[in-house]
């Protein structure tokens, strides 16, 4: 690890030097600063007490990337994200991409300028060619091929527990719907966890999946009740997709639970008002933002981190659709 | 107004100096730099092209403090709040005040160090005192006693609007439910709306209320159900207040819209999947948030406004409560 005294070699400079720009106190001529401040970066000089004051001083703003906070998901994340920034001074930028890549990289790029000390991204697109392993940035739900930490639910052990669940509750050909992205996301997992349980129990399943975003939810369902009209239970990767299913169902004169069952994913209905109350997988978000917070400042003060990707335990939710 | 000139006589400097200060371009002495900088706040030096270049890169940043990012109602206006600052390049700070004073005071100092361009406030705090007319915030429904700019929609035609739809679905006893602030705030005006229109009408009506916030559901809904077993029509303050409303009345066999006609206010339905469908009045959401945003950039560049309140029309929207 560079010293105090490696910039200052490198500067060209006397430590007293280094020491003033850093602290921003006493006179320094703007080329010597920059000199200075240029040996820092180079060299990745990192915290005794005042490099890590001075680092902080530059930016104490975490940028939140996120397809829309319109969604009740993700703004129950940004609620608890925002919540524990707060409790070490942080700030949230927040950041609609609504899967704009051009929007996030410029995000990246102020993370680059140092005016964001980190970024917690839930992006969907494939913007990891601009993403290097050492930088303070944690995905939620959304994997990188690099070594991006990723903080997520157990999608897996989620689409496991979701089959068995209808299969509980009397299905005995079971489907999983949703959308599939061009890369590689975590949420994946909770289709994989699906059949493989399904494969364990001998049941037989249904894999039903269009491009994501999906564009047009007519021809989407149409064609689920068309050609699986025989199912008679739907775990669905997103519970927005299980209120979907169960609209478009009803009006074929479906009815939920008693002609199909019905679990979503995510636990987004935080109170009993209305309804149906979806049987689901509830993700921990409390636990998740929390926890991306405090691996963001680890990656902050230039720690490694034991794992690349952090799975916690969802729970099943019964409500009025199984 | 103040001209460059003003400024280099002012910090003693030459206006070259003055210009290399703005522009960031050359070397310039950090006490000189500091004098200028003094110079351009003390005569609140504002742009020709440069200085406002100048200013702007001070901050890009726009503070959101809203009660919780959570409540739908909020994470709508946030989205359309991020959207129409992204259109100049502003970027979005999110504060959850959770109603907590200390924090807002927090931004708005943040706001006098030019740390944030503008505040956006939703807060049902009495901050006032800290609040001086010439600084750029807008206020969202929260209408200030001090000349703070707020943006809000019609809560006085809402409540009117409101009582006639539900005489109009045959409440001959309508209430108004609602929580009451010890400050003002614009929200208000949806109670004397609907009291005003009753007493034009000649409708018996009743208005329950209790202090804000509403710490016990139970004590609350029980009391309104048992003192006045005879309303016929109710006119909830929110949606949210409305669907608790609905669950609680529905345990004691009150059937909505059979028995009770029940109307809302915001909106936060934005899809057809749960039930049931309030009838609302509708806010304008993105409306009010573009033109929050828009007025603020008036603020920030010195404008004085031409209203101190800009009320948008709202409207009713038939669900399947009334």
């Amino acid at each position: 690890m560079s010293s105090i005294k490696d910039v200052a070699i490198l500067a060209g400079v006397a430590v007293g030097t280094v020491s003033r720009v850093i602290n921003k106190s006493g006179a320094v001529k703007p080329a010597t600063r920059r000199k200075v401040e240029e040996a820092i970066q180079e060299l990745n000089y990192v915290p005794n007490e005042i490099a890590r004051n001075f680092k902080m001083r530059k930016s104490k703003m975490v940028a939140l990337m996120l397809p829309s906070i319109w969604h009740p998901f993700f703004s129950e994340l940004a609620y608890y994200i925002e919540d524990e920034l707060d409790l070490e001074g942080y700030k949230l930028m927040l950041c609609n991409s609504g899967g704009k890549p051009e929007k996030e990289l410029y995000y990246l790029e102020m993370l680059q300028q140092n005016k964001v000390a980190g970024i917690v991204g839930i992006t969907y697109n494939d913007i990891e060619n601009n993403v290097s392993n050492d930088i303070p940035i944690v995905s939620i739900d959304r994997h990188f091929n690099k070594k991006i930490t990723c903080v997520t639910s157990d999608n897996y052990e989620g689409g496991r527990l979701a089959l068995r669940e209808l299969v509980k509750a009397g299905a005995r050909k079971p489907a999983f719907i949703g959308s599939v992205t061009s890369v590689y996301s975590e949420t994946m997992n909770r289709r994989e966890g699906f059949i493989q349980e399904a494969k364990t129990m001998g049941v037989e399943y249904v894999v039903y999946e269009k491009p994501d975003p999906v564009e047009d939810d007519d021809a989407y369902f149409d064609e689920l009740l068309k050609e699986h009209h025989d199912v008679d239970g739907v775990f669905a990767i997103t519970d927005i997709f299980a209120a979907k299913y169960i609209e478009r169902a009803g009006r074929q004169g479906i009815r939920v639970p008693e002609d199909v069952k019905v679990i979503g994913y995510d636990g987004i209905q935080d109170h009993p008002y209305f309804h149906p109350l979806l049987s689901t997988i509830r993700q921990p978000v409390e636990e998740m933002a929390r926890m991306t917070i405090r691996l963001l400042y680890e990656k902050i003060e230039g720690k490694d981190l034991e794992q690349q990707v952090y799975r916690l335990p969802v729970t099943f939710r019964q409500g009025e659709t199984t």
